[in-house]
């Protein structure tokens, strides 16, 4: 069902890489490479890459036959290196040659529960005990996972992954190529409550959570449906594990957030963007597109130009800590003291002449 | 098995809904509409509502038929209106009114595994691979989803809604109307472990799980059993998602928690708090009731009057952040040259008279 | 499937206990006890632990038949008392004798699924609706629960105890005595992505996760697999709920980590350290043996030697948060402000002399 993780596609050599994939060989071109490691465990018929300076050390150890860098790079190592302007990327294209993703088997699985009435295409993969409600549509080449659930109307792209033990609510739409990692859960009840004499009153959840093409979800992620109007998550973004999205956000194009991201109902992130790990997005409030959010960081009002943002307190050994964060309730007061002082100083040396 | 969300109970007018709901009409009162809607999306069928004065704007462009709003508003609109003292419950009615939840279809299905010795009442429906086992108890009209599991004695009240993919453990109880979302795990051990000549003793934990009446448990969301005694949550505490609830909190009637908040062991909450997005509540303290905690607070002691607490660090453009942020590891040797400073002047000023 | 929480084994006399487990009686060995309790809910057939100096008043109030306590605490209670060195561990022990694990029974449940070519020790038990892919290894005495997912090539060790709804991915591992609660999902992708053109490339992600002996993974945790190499938690590792661990990183042996932490991709975390709840430790660092980091603290870089470290934002009333945190953005205005003052009070002190 899935690829056997580490598996290769047999040896290739740098020259057929360099023809299927772009970018050039330095040194000799028929090295063999049968699977893509690490620079630190790489074995001898490996291809590692390089694009972290910091880790010129282990370029100079590595066990890899060839490895893969920049331009600026490619005096570092006597290996034999393919050389790409963006050796990252490179290297994921090359990672994907050798780990190509298992095509589904199509059919359903005879454990699996599939309504009459929903549309599941030929070519897809229901997995052992999913269920497809009525009225949805599980697209080509998609694969439902074990145990995964896909409520009344929902509509799943063509070539989507849906992992194990996945919950897709009645009427969300995924699009294609969507991957959705196990314990997520698409299209839950926003959080909607209004108070009423002393109780809480629930709102009902109207809305969809739609998924534009290409979007990956981590795992135990969270996509609130809307309250009225839908969740809206634009093509290409990416969401790491333990993410909580709620209700009525909308997510552009592209943007990328680390895990355990928390985005508050309502906000408007723009495309492009990228959130890192734990940072806190208030709701009602909106993110221009090509801002960066650093780890840890909780941005509480709408931001008007695009830029970096951070908000991380720093840490410091525990007594040195307690000694520093006693001040910080008293800072206002330092500053009135501070602005008394000059007052004082100034006072004297006018007086003093 | 839910509501089409988005569906419609027919058009109704305005007067028959405030004979239903009560309010007051002010316009044409023979206004017909047959949907809720968002003051921005609402279609010409719809009625949407009003209660936020920075959505001024987007009142006077809506496309709505109607609109919810409170006396203090009724001018600010022409259109056919509904005038309630508390527009935002008001609406959570109406929207129910239009959409309201779908009976379960009662019956266990094919695939789902109820043990003997487990009493489900006859009006309750048990979904596809849905597991309830022995000595467990399903109230009536109680919907227990695809895939969703009940330990052994656990007993699940009246038209309760327990989503797909939800673990409720052994012994656990949940009161009526109760709604579980997909993926919460209520009733997992507590982490309770004990340091042993450098390793670690588990200490089994043999509480349950109490959720009162009016519960909603949110999508993700964990509440621990307890050590020794029960974890209990009182009558409408609501719990937004990716919650974590430690071993034997107790937390108040009606106390409700945005997303992502984390609460560890013991704690004790009041009744009526309302808990910001990601706060972090540490172990063996306790909140008074009405007390709110501001997103992403962490409280760190016992607070011994209610009110409103707040510790979000604030964030700045990343260079910004970085100049400020390093005085904070020196907040305590600022405090102190404040302190000469003053005793410094005063020194002088004493000496020059 | 699971032992009934709160069941005895049976009364036993403090005399028989410390045959078993260790320690002495003071006061009558031979009174009976026939489960554990808290100090303040204990029954008169329960044994309460005491070893928080703060629950003195407790202890004086107890219904508790009888106490486990450290010498020290020994003349704080009349109560006939077991003295153990470590209480708390002593009562782990004492716990676990009242509460047994129910062992497995050994089988295979109809309605699971079992793939062709899995091996599954006739004393495991597979609970309904479980999924084990081809290739799969379950251990002898191991339950796997309800509705859980063993993917291909995965191999789960000895007695472990697999709760419900849990996702280990393919050719993931685990070692002996493993406990994972529902709804953690192990080996799910990295969060693996490169820039390429203003959209994102995924990386495939074929390394494993390897968990040691005796590791414990809290419900609706998440553990990512490896980009290349393996993600790796040594012997002895525990992790409470909604923890999220990036992919690659290593984690020592018996480290523990409260609720809610997040660690980004490639941490390399010591041996016996403990972190607390919803602490944030950043990627590509590292962080020796024994280091304790508290609840909310954010490591951003290497830590070069053991040592409590803190970075907890206080909390305040929201006024007093909102005046002194104001000035957090003009920290290193007020520093230049002091050095001014220093100056000018230097300069006037050494003009008049």
């Amino acid at each position: 069902m899935r690829a056997d993780p580490g598996r290769s596609a047999g040896p290739i050599s740098l020259a057929t890489i360099v023809r299927r994939l772009g970018g050039r060989v330095a040194g000799n071109p028929e090295v063999l490479v049968a699977r893509v490691g690490s620079l630190e465990n790489a074995t001898a018929d490996s291809i590692a890459f390089f694009s972290n300076p910091r880790y010129k050390s282990k370029l100079a150890k590595t066990g890899a036959a060839a490895v893969v860098l920049a331009p600026s790079a490619e005096g570092l190592t006597e290996l034999p290196r393919i050389v790409a302007d963006n050796p990252y990327a490179y290297f994921a294209h090359l990672s994907r040659l050798f780990n190509p993703d298992a095509d589904p088997v199509p059919g359903v699985h005879p454990s699996a529960v599939v309504a009459e009435g929903a549309a599941v295409a030929p070519s897809a993969q229901i997995g052992p005990g999913a269920v497809v409600c009525a009225g949805a549509t599980i697209g080509a080449r998609t694969l439902i996972g074990a145990g995964s659930y896909v409520g009344e109307g929902a509509a799943i792209g063509e070539a989507c992954r849906i992992h194990p033990s996945v919950v897709i609510h009645s009427g969300c739409r995924i699009g294609a190529r969507g991957i959705v990692h196990s314990g997520a859960v698409i299209g839950a009840d926003g959080f909607g409550i209004a108070a009423e004499e002393g109780r809480w009153v629930k709102i009902p959840q109207v809305g969809r959570v739609i998924l534009g093409d290409d979007v990956e979800v981590g795992a135990n992620t969270t996509i609130d449906r809307g309250a009225i109007d839908d969740t809206v998550l634009e093509d290409g973004v990416k969401l790491d594990n333990q993410i909580q999205i709620g209700h009525n956000c909308h997510i552009g194009a592209n943007t990328a957030m680390a895990g355990c991201v928390a985005v508050a109902g309502s906000a408007r992130i723009g495309r492009n963007c990228t959130i890192g790990a734990a940072a806190v997005i208030l709701g009602h409030l909106s993110i221009p597109d090509n801002t960066a959010i650093s780890a840890a960081t909780v941005i509480s009002r709408t931001l008007h130009k695009a830029g970096t943002y951070t908000g991380m307190y720093p840490f410091d050994e525990n007594a040195a800590w307690a000694r520093n964060t006693a001040q910080v309730r008293r800072l206002s007061e330092l500053a009135d003291r501070i602005k008394a002082l000059e007052k004082r100083l100034a006072d004297k040396e006018n007086k003093d002449g």
